[in-house]
């Protein structure tokens, strides 16, 4: 790769990698949605997309050749990172390197017709895919966990508590059919968000016809224009995982309220320690997920901020301020998601202490019974 | 009403109206909406929960009786807000005047089995609808006019401009027809939020008959579960707005840039004066809508974090959030939308200038034309 | 006043004054500080400026016959936001307004080499002083309350509370002297930021001397250079009035998170109903703080957004979504330090229920005392 | 390190290192503030505490043995993440680690009296320190070649732009001091956070005469009383941050639109290339800038909502939020001020065609050279 790190005038010998991701990983980057958003993950797919549109634009044979160059493990990233810093586009240096790994014959090949901002926007949608499959089968995982304490506790009194004050009883099970539904619907909201491929050109007037055919090549819907400028796929990603995180954030919260030692009405079972006070018995899993869920409203609102300020047909900042934005939604929500999953499916109820807690009142459950029933059966369904 | 403002151990004599919302009205609450989220159209919200949880609830005689007195007009805010600021909630005031208005034989038949929440919330839902109703008509309009521009400019070059730069050439009609798929795009995303009542009672464990009874009476979507706690509708809603309110700001920000006087190529038609510079013509329009899309994105983020701190059956605080947020997000959206809609009615686009930008350069519009078509098919079908 | 609400091309009849202020503002604007940003604060404050820049620039006579008309109760802010609506300025339609009350004679002494942001940055600073006043005495209003618990209850054993588990004995005055401190040092964090005039005409070089002398008069700070697009200030204010709430919304969680029934170790004296329970005994005081600085963060956050986007000389939009946020940051945070004064000035201690809920754990209160005895210290110096 | 990643409940084999930090990292971390919050900092400055505890508590040649186990290099990063999430503290696991590593004769002097988040916090003090030298002294040199400019142009005539249109004119080196003192006053704004140590042991009740050796070991500030659930100086800092970042961001939106086609009044030295256009300068740095100081403001925002979350003597999650969303906003901070000392550095100016935009113009520069001259000297004092 011609590229030297050491002579551009923006050279810094290295880019740092920064920041305290490893350390503090264990709580932020749970579960598998983290890898996904990696600095392979990213380039992969955005190897993935040049991939594509050779195959979209370029005969058989040299499209075969150029995909066959196009794996992530080719290149080195912090040579891209040097690239990126000196163009603040990763995709011209990476467009560089692979024409010079596949070779003058097939340079012309690479990148046919197509502006940086059309990889890394699609590079986006599948690193958004890809982080989501995971992301949502957790979430199902969590909400199933939710589902049979429903079934389980559908007639265990509790109190219901407004304004953290004790109201009058319902059920567990209901309460955990509302976490149920919570975070069905919220997963199903990120699954629900639309993927297109952008593949516009240097201004967006590129023929529908590469779009088309990258597109279905690599499993995107197609816009009915290029997007540059259009943010709102990505905020519609970055809203529905606020969505998720917040869900993730109740259903934790409540834990963390219900595990106070004078409630005492549940427990995480895997349970944490405390470095001065041995005998603690903290909500590890509660306590993370809050983390990540209190983390995720200010990456949304830069996603929002951003979308109005994406000017002509391409932004200068707002858009490259979304990479880095979206990267951390996604692995905060997954690890929101996945300590929501491992919090539930190891929660240990305590029936005596609801009814000790209700003391001699009244139960009168509702319609607990038939609202369980309904939500279990859209869980179900 | 026996509420008395001057006795109640919490009695302001009379609460503040606040806030500078005529002067700068103007500005941030122009076109149809802001009178959509007044305290009269809160307050009459409530009122027509209350009247359809009669009709569902009542015998017809008493139900009637009691919806004939639920009219805004009938009620003194002022001394709402005195009982609102007693109980955090404006329901308990409410209902206790309501049942004063009513007498003694029919008060019983007030607010049977409801909670606060389910007022509030609902109502919230009709004022989201009543809202919103103009708001996508609004932004219907300002699309329709970026569909004329686009039409009559399909083949009107100019430079596309990346980074703030001159690029390659582009058809202004087709820069058009992107704002025109963003506009009609993120306008559906607010018209398919899903709406849904609230019918719970105090902990959410209330039969879903009366709350479809009361759904269907107001026309609104009926849950599968009442959603006290679990904010997805109203933070969806809020993610919603806030894609609008992008999607107008960029335009106005393409206008006001497009409107400098070294580019030239937009003017908008009413321009507004300076208190010192009589010769200058500001993009008046473009700046009170990018204004009101500043201040959007702040409150989508007040919503997400409220829906993580919501607490077991009703949340201390975190729901009370949630009001006044709403109705400056409502209201600044409606706003940014008349703005965008007037701005873009009355735009004066100078194709010679345009050409003059371009200069030399070769122009080649690429697939404009048909990008053009689709989008227009799209806005049209 | 000329300006004809009916004929202009940007008429609308009569600007909405818009959203629920007054309903719900027995929640969000409660004590002295929503009065200090209304319209006519705001408005009355625009017009102490002119007079200033007039006693600063005209004759002595002339001077004090335009000060002499600067009244609010003078002008009608209908038609005012019906001008600021046509320019984007309320100052555009308010010195035309006094132009026309002063007559010819002294018009031209109206406003001399000011611009519209010079009036509208300079009000706004006299609108944050006057705000400040209350805010910061109701703050030490609920720090001395603060201050008598910390006194009172210094050796008062509870539970300290770590990740919402029991962990070891504290004082309960050592818990509400950490609030007064808190308290404390975020009210001279509000209290410390400098308010500067605002006088550099059109494009910020007006000779200093007037904006020294219009300082003088109105008693602020005299910047290095005009600060027309370096919003330093005012992000300064909006975050040091997210301190402030933050502190509140901390001191009210707190509240009621020992007001829960199963904890019990303090109540608020006077407690709200509830619209279907009348037993419950909300912690309304503390719902109110939460929901104020619940409110506050995302405000923050578009300061400091519209801050990056100030533009050139002066900025179209980002400057003008200013003033409704500081509004709104001024009357939230302001709500949020009376409901705090309230709670803490009525605050019910249970020491018999703190020493039950400690059990037969070993009571030991460290430092408590030196503790609380350098925090009084600190708060009475 | 007794920690075994393979069998613990919580184990994953490797926690994620996550998310795209090289790859993006040459625009999001450039110069060095990254390396000041990378996990190896984060942990050097926790083992620095835990020594400087040591030497507080323990025996000189105790103490002594401790400090000189506590290197980074000495402990298994990938480890403690994985103790980190087993106990939602990153302590629990190291001062495990430190304990077998000095052996048991010494390991009861190790973190003695002290509370994880009095490591944490204090660490988090130290990180803010080193990071905040090199992010100081950066901004000084942005601050310096914008002196330069301010000098060198101080009658260099321009138009002065409001709301985008031309107004009137002014000097580029008043435009350019303008920077200059928006730069100074932010960077003095983020040196003058008060740092201060947090010593409290579990609930913040511990003698402060611990907290006062350790401070002055650590040469920070000591607190009043330990702020364990007292947010207002980490706030203060993410505000102080913020208010630098968006400094940087004005001034880069600036040169991105003075550096227009249309405009051609400035131009970065080094400009970037782009994949499709090579004809192209693109504002390299300023684009990066802005693209940093995008993400800030949502995450001052994070750190005003935690502050309000914090509960009792430790938050469960609202304190965890803070590591992460702080180190990102060091680096962020770091980023843009990097880049726009680079592009300040490197920025050509063509008066020439300044002059030619201003056209038949008459130039009256008002107090333009008096006001540089007060600028500077503030700059220069």
């Amino acid at each position: 790769m011609a590229i030297d790190s050491t002579s551009g005038s923006r050279g810094q010998a290295k880019p740092s990698s920064s920041r305290s991701e490893r350390l503090f990983g264990g709580i932020y980057a749970r579960g598998e949605v983290a890898a996904c958003v990696s600095d392979e993950a990213w380039l992969q797919a955005m190897l993935d997309v040049e991939a594509a549109l050779a195959r979209a634009s370029a005969p058989a044979r040299e499209a075969a050749e150029i995909a066959a160059a196009c794996r992530a493990e080719f290149f080195d990233l912090d040579a891209l990172a040097v690239g990126t810093a000196e163009n603040a586009s990763p995709v011209v240096p990476l467009v560089k390197a692979l024409r010079d790994a596949v070779g003058p014959d097939l340079a012309a090949y690479v990148h046919a017709g197509a502006t940086s901002q059309d990889i890394v926007d699609t590079a986006l949608m599948l690193v958004a895919r890809r982080s989501c499959e995971p992301l949502v089968t957790v979430a199902g995982r969590a909400s199933d966990a939710a589902a049979a304490l429903a079934d389980a506790h559908r007639s265990t009194p509790m109190f219901g508590r407004t304004l953290l004050q004790q109201a009058v009883p319902t059920s567990f099970g209901l309460k955990a059919a509302g976490w149920m539904t919570a975070l069905d619907q919220a997963a199903a909201g990120v699954a629900s968000v639309e993927l297109a491929v952008q593949m516009g050109g240097p201004v967006g007037s590129q023929s529908p016809a590469v779009a088309s055919t990258v597109a279905s090549c690599l499993g995107l819907g197609e816009p009915v224009l290029p997007w540059h400028t259009d943010r709102r796929r990505v905020v519609q990603l970055a809203s529905a995982l606020g969505v998720l995180a917040g869900a993730c954030g109740k259903v934790a919260l409540d834990v963390a309220l219900l595990s106070q030692n004078e409630v005492g009405e549940v427990r995480e079972r895997t349970s944490g320690g405390s470095s001065s006070m041995p005998h603690k018995r903290n909500p590890v899993a509660a306590v993370s997920a809050r983390a990540c869920a209190t983390r995720v409203p200010g990456l949304v609102a830069t996603m929002h901020s951003a979308m109005a300020e994406q000017e002509h047909e391409r932004a200068a900042g707002a858009w490259q301020a979304e990479w880095g934005t979206m990267s951390d939604l996604l692995a905060l929500t997954g690890s929101a998601v996945a300590w929501t999953a491992e919090m539930l499916a190891g929660l240990e109820v305590d029936p005596e202490r609801m009814r000790a807690n209700l003391g001699s009142t009244e139960v009168d459950l509702g319609a607990a019974d038939e609202l369980i029933d309904r939500a279990l059966a859209a869980h179900n369904g």
